[in-house]
């Protein structure tokens, strides 16, 4: 057999890592459903002119090809043209249209899949990944109290992920930023531009900005002054109408965006606390992608450098077929790109390696039967448990439940009667298989937050 | 935008369907987790020459290359030589060997996960699918009560689909088999070819059977007549030990696979009922796979046509490193096998295309501030609830829950109580949202068998 070596960027996990994962994936999608959002998921691939649709990820897509192709069998073409999805916005909109005429208009989904890019493996950044997307999608119109639904159904998702490291939700409006570099008298043309240029804040330091600006966008040096002023605003209500009103600039979009992103605040700040925290940065645009209004990013406390860990906004059009078109919000978090670094360092993980709460001893071989049957009733009533895979001195059973964290073992006794010892206490009791139950908190694992020692 | 068609081979549901494979896949995890089987997942991708060891599945491998590739970005050879996986045992091999000196043994894993064939679409087979798989393996050693122990648990998960067809869960041994062939004076190497033909009786008749094991095999008349004699073995308990010693063969190697199955088959009678039957089916033998003892299919009554929906057995060797060895054994559930042909004919369907219980109806989008307090209301004692999207009549409002098969409506009433209408009944009750409950079973969708128009 060949050399067995690790993929990089192909992150996988034990099984109590995993079971993390799984906690977190269920505890998204409980939320979710409590909003209503159905679960769908989407094929893996797509035609490659679907992928490509975003010119700047191209590089990034991982295309299909079947081993054999050419050679005879199947049709070459059918393959040839298509790719992992990279994302699951792009097979979101695919699903609208071609399902269009089944689905209910707003729908309302959440996704939960894997993704892959085919770009250099990084801090944060893999070639597979987990994604948790939610989406409102309208039939021509989607009115903007969505916007905030979406706002605020991430907002109690990510709450409820009691092991994530404090957070904030930073949001913006394209309106706002566009309306108020009009308002400045940006040509049209030119405010793609300075969007794009402003956004380098992230990496590069105002001056240096404030310069490329003025090279590169050809905007006047009050302009680029007002525009990087904007980007300095931040505030956790609504106050940054008042620090935007103050620049002097007015115009109708401008005054649309504000309404909207201060509409936005004040439905959930009330929602905010000190480690799940919600702000208005008008620094945040979202680079090149086609959103059209709110647009949202998340910052983890303490892991900055893993960048926006939950991003999205809305679209007027996410999908259309040339008759129809299909106005969208939504917001997608990188399941991945939280829990790696933090099951990798060992700040997050499962208190057992198995679901079983119970180890049923084996006296011999000839009692595996009776074993089987104590398992049996106590599966009946929802206790996961399994049998020992042999009737090794009783020592060594103990040793197989406690290297997997397994709390209970389970002793028949030669009259046939029971005895349950907790193994981390030593305690051993008479039991009933029948209705024996352990304490609410040893029915499952259960997700350990540790000091990080980032 | 480029038309949008379906892929061939790749299946999607509406959230409907989609409930349904949710339900499926969680109550398998439930059973399976109630036997102390861990979850992983692996990686979607394996290096080729992992895929590659199973030669004649070769063909139907999906190899990735970056798009970009070449053109001077990363390093081409890392993804030229990936692919996806086409079953969930090639990975869980490798898995075992790379984190081995993580893991404890016996392992015991389940996994739910997608899984893709290049092959030519056809019912019952596809291109992106869903597999369920259970294993147990050992390091060096695996008792046999393990293969016992497999059977169990997918016959007890398979049964507890209550939407699912009558089925069979047919069992054989490759040594009974083997030692049967050996005992008759076929020589080792002729084994393994007479072992090919006589798994061709599920597509050739008995006569061109019996030609092919004669003239391509070159064994004796009678030698073929006793191993066609073999394969129509097939009892529901362990009576086949009596049928096979009747044909007058003894070999070591046949008294070791007959008290094997005849185990297998004594531990899992008592399970059966006349829905969810298991028998010992002598001409099983599972082609050209590694299987060394107990090997299992299954056949869902009335979609035999579909082949086997759930396969497996014992390998002594699923995974070595050359210093060590990792016997094990398990079985695969096709979950889009079963699931899409019974999707796609409309046999089973859920109760509602949405989670919520309740649509909170809007009077004006002055009043949605009060709508979303009762949905949030709701929610804090967990049931799901959805706000109106617009403040329309309430004859729109109430068919948008329709539409979805929501049953509740919440009117919030001028005074601030609340009503809520079953839109089923048109019964109409005063509720306080804080504590109304829903009947339990409108709490979840729920699954619909119908009548199937096979």
């Amino acid at each position: 057999m060949a050399k067995i070596a690790p993929l990089s960027g192909f992150p996988e996990f034990l099984p109590a890592q995993r079971y993390v994962e799984q906690e977190v994936t269920a505890a998204l999608a409980r939320t979710f459903e409590l909003h209503g959002f159905a679960n769908i998921e989407t094929r893996a691939v797509e035609p490659l002119d679907q992928l490509l649709r975003k010119g700047d990820t191209s590089k990034e897509v991982y295309l299909l090809r079947r081993l054999q192709e050419g050679t005879g069998e199947g049709k070459p073409e059918s393959a040839s043209g298509i790719g992992l999805h990279f994302d699951l916005t792009v097979p979101f909109a695919r699903y609208v249209l071609e399902h269009a005429g089944k689905l209910e208009f707003p729908f309302r989904r959440y996704q939960i899949q894997k993704v892959w890019r085919g770009e250099r493996p990084q801090e944060g950044r893999f070639r597979e990944f987990t994604q948790a997307d939610i989406d409102i999608v309208g039939r021509d119109v989607l009115p903007f109290h969505h916007d905030v639904e979406i706002a605020r159904v991430m907002l109690e998702a990510l709450s409820k992920l009691d092991f994530l490291p404090g957070f904030r939700l930073q949001v913006n409006n394209r309106k706002l930023i566009q309306g108020f570099y009009a308002g400045l008298g940006v040509s049209a043309d030119g405010i793609d531009e300075v969007m794009r240029l402003v956004d380098k804040l992230d990496k590069l330091d105002p001056a240096q900005v404030r310069s490329l600006l003025v090279d590169e966008a050809g905007v006047s040096e009050e302009q680029a002054d007002k525009a990087l002023a904007l980007a300095t605003i931040r505030t956790g209500d609504d106050s940054f109408v008042d620090q935007v009103r103050a620049l002097g600039v007015s115009h109708d979009l401008l005054d649309e965006g504000l309404d909207e992103l201060a509409e936005l605040l004040r439905a959930c700040a009330p929602m905010a606390t000190t480690s799940a925290r919600i702000e208005a940065d008008l620094s945040i645009a979202r680079g090149l992608d086609y959103y059209t209004g709110t647009v949202f990013e998340t910052r983890l406390d303490g892991y900055e450098s893993l960048g926006s860990i939950c991003s999205g906004g809305r679209y007027d059009a996410l999908a259309s077929d040339g008759r129809t078109t299909y106005p969208g919000v939504g917001i997608s978090l990188g399941v991945s790109r939280v829990l790696v670094p933090l099951l990798q360092r060992g700040a997050v993980v499962a208190s057992r390696s198995v679901p079983s709460v119970v180890l049923v001893a084996v006296v011999n071989e000839e009692g595996r039967a009776d074993a089987d049957t104590v398992a049996g009733t106590l599966r009946g009533h929802g206790i996961p448990c399994e049998v020992a895979p042999s009737a090794a001195k009783f020592g060594k059973q103990i040793r197989h439940a406690e290297r997997r964290g397994i709390p209970y073992v389970w002793f028949v006794q030669p009259d046939g009667s029971g005895e349950i010892k907790d193994i981390r206490s030593g305690n051993q009791v008479a039991a009933d298989p029948a209705t024996w139950q352990p304490p609410l908190e040893d029915l499952r694992p259960t997700v350990i937050t540790k000091e990080s020692d980032q």
